[in-house]
């Protein structure tokens, strides 16, 4: 049975001290997961917004390069043109800013679901491709090191990129590894007949959809071979766009992928892909129905109301601890049993 | 001094045979080029049409890997939310398609002006990424092959697919490259320290614009390391997309890319960027003006009016010869000297 939490939400904005003067925390979510050293370890996306000067500012904050530093800037509400309906986004007759700044703080766990939150980013944004921030961290264990890939954004647009560490103190950035726009990647945690693979998410095409892609790789930088292995499906609650989420884990059955897809309104659910163990571009299964929809209040609302996003899953022999983002806002957990995976495939498979 | 050929277009659509019957051919333009055996080749992109069965209808060609063949199907004009306004494209309410499909068509020539065209094609739509057509094809030599990247359109989104020939006759797909939307890849014909590099064009991007990236490679399958190295300039001649064209060649200057700009109103010139010899992610100079604009007849009126495009050259000592595309429609030819393009660069540099 798929359960929630009872304590959920696990980590909440105002738990998360703001990383300097004049900021507030206005969500914690899309947490990447791993076990180190015994104890649960997340990497969160903190996302932070400038308080504004005046009732007449729109200010947002960047990465500047020459200052290496984040740099609080404004628009006035009057600027031609601008338009601020989506609280995200600031949309200006040439470019478009987000509203806030993401960077990664780390929190642990002995249990899984007390977390103790660091005071200060562990990871922020560093270069030309970050300026917009960093969001949406996935770690994958390699050849004894730990791989960070998330998201960058910036007017270059929205890339993925690649970080490593061995203590979760110094981190190396590796570089650009999908240019844009490309999010929602995992790197499978073995590499499969010689062959690093990577799940992701290509967007903004011109004939096609924000579908599911995998691709290959020697050396973890240089990514190639893309196929598309699973599409939105008209019609159903993944429709709109979906992505990869949780790192996949292997089973007797092939690879296990828990999957985000979202639906016209914008509802994002998790599903699973079930892939080959050797031909991982060869999907087996996939949910028919959601394996979990939003339900609860932190689910439904939030920053972005009914989203349930994930990042990472902690597998505990049969037992599967799934981390995700409520509502763009907060960091929620449910629970079950490799047995509820094969039983939502099972129920209905495409 | 820049030298339009006086017997420009060097090939027309008339030139040119249909693949097959019920088809007709609709342009002939962005060739790749190469020497080989000393005859100068051109992969021409041969863009073809089916021929519609009735006043009512809006028939189209797909690749369609079950007949393992090209077929022709089409829609009503009547078809609820049908749009075929633009003459490239017909937009349904849950797809686009091509209102043409093109394939690569090989010609020959001694002196570089007179070319004879095969009658077949020697590379055709052959997978599920190629199904809406094969199109503007590069060709570069590296370690003793000939490498073709092209890009493949289909429902899946535009991508870059790498294709290799020894002979010009039998030719391998070695897989896409590049996820969708990218085009406008070129290979450099030189390893650079160890490694390959291709510049590339990522579109589509929801913060980004269609700029010019780079990417390393170890094997030309795999692409990493991926850094924007050219923008759009707002209010100059390559103000809406830019892409590389010719193949780079290396000088005593650095590396010479002769790539394409358009404007608000999608008119393409060509222009120069001077690239370093070692670290060919760095821009040593940029045309302020074009180094050729649409002027002639088949460059100004065509399937696209306005349109000097190209995917190579061949440089001949300091003798380069330019192959473009004129209007989306036919192969036109200049000349020019290496003197040439650095009096580009020296008129005015960004």
């Amino acid at each position: 049975m798929i359960k929630r939490y009872n304590g959920n939400p696990v980590v909440t904005k105002d738990q998360v001290k703001p990383s300097r003067p004049g900021f507030e925390v206005i969500g914690t979510f899309n947490a990447g997961v791993t076990k180190y050293m015994g104890d649960t370890l997340l990497l969160i996306r903190v996302a932070e917004k400038p308080v504004g000067s005046s009732e007449s500012a729109v200010p947002y904050a960047v990465y500047d390069k020459e200052k290496n530093d984040i740099v609080v800037r404004e628009f006035s509400k009057d600027t031609e043109g601008i338009d601020i309906s989506d609280p995200r986004i600031i949309t200006t007759t040439d470019q478009k800013y987000l509203t806030s700044i993401s960077h990664f703080r780390l929190a642990r766990s002995s249990d899984g679901f007390n977390f103790t939150i660091d005071d200060k980013p562990i990871l922020s944004p560093g270069n030309d491709y970050e300026a917009f921030g960093i969001e949406d961290p996935r770690i994958t264990m390699l050849d004894d090191k730990y791989y960070i890939v998330y998201s960058s954004a910036s007017t270059y647009g929205i890339v993925t990129s690649l970080a490593s560490t061995s203590d979760f103190h110094q981190f190396h950035r590796e570089g650009v590894i999908f240019s844009p726009d490309n999010k929602d990647v995992v790197l499978f945690p073995d590499k499969i007949n010689g062959k690093y693979y990577a799940l992701h998410r290509p967007s903004g095409s011109l004939y096609g959809r924000p579908d599911i892609w995998i691709a290959e790789s020697s050396n973890l930088i240089e990514w190639g071979n893309h196929r598309r292995i699973a599409a939105v499906r008209l019609g159903m609650w993944d429709c709109e766009r979906i992505g990869a989420g949780a790192v996949p884990f292997l089973t007797d059955r092939g690879w296990v992928e828990i999957y985000h897809g979202a639906d016209e309104n914008s509802r994002y659910c998790l599903g699973v892909l079930l892939l080959d163990k050797d031909e991982p571009w060869k999907v087996l299964g996939r949910s028919l129905s959601p394996l979990i929809a939003p339900e609860s209040s932190y689910e439904k609302q939030g920053f972005f109301n009914n989203v349930i996003f994930t990042c990472g899953a902690v597998v505990d022999n049969q037992s599967i601890y799934v981390y995700y983002g409520a509502a763009d806002e907060s960091i929620a957990c449910f629970t079950m049993e490799l047995a509820d995976v094969f039983a939502n495939l099972e129920a209905g498979c495409v």
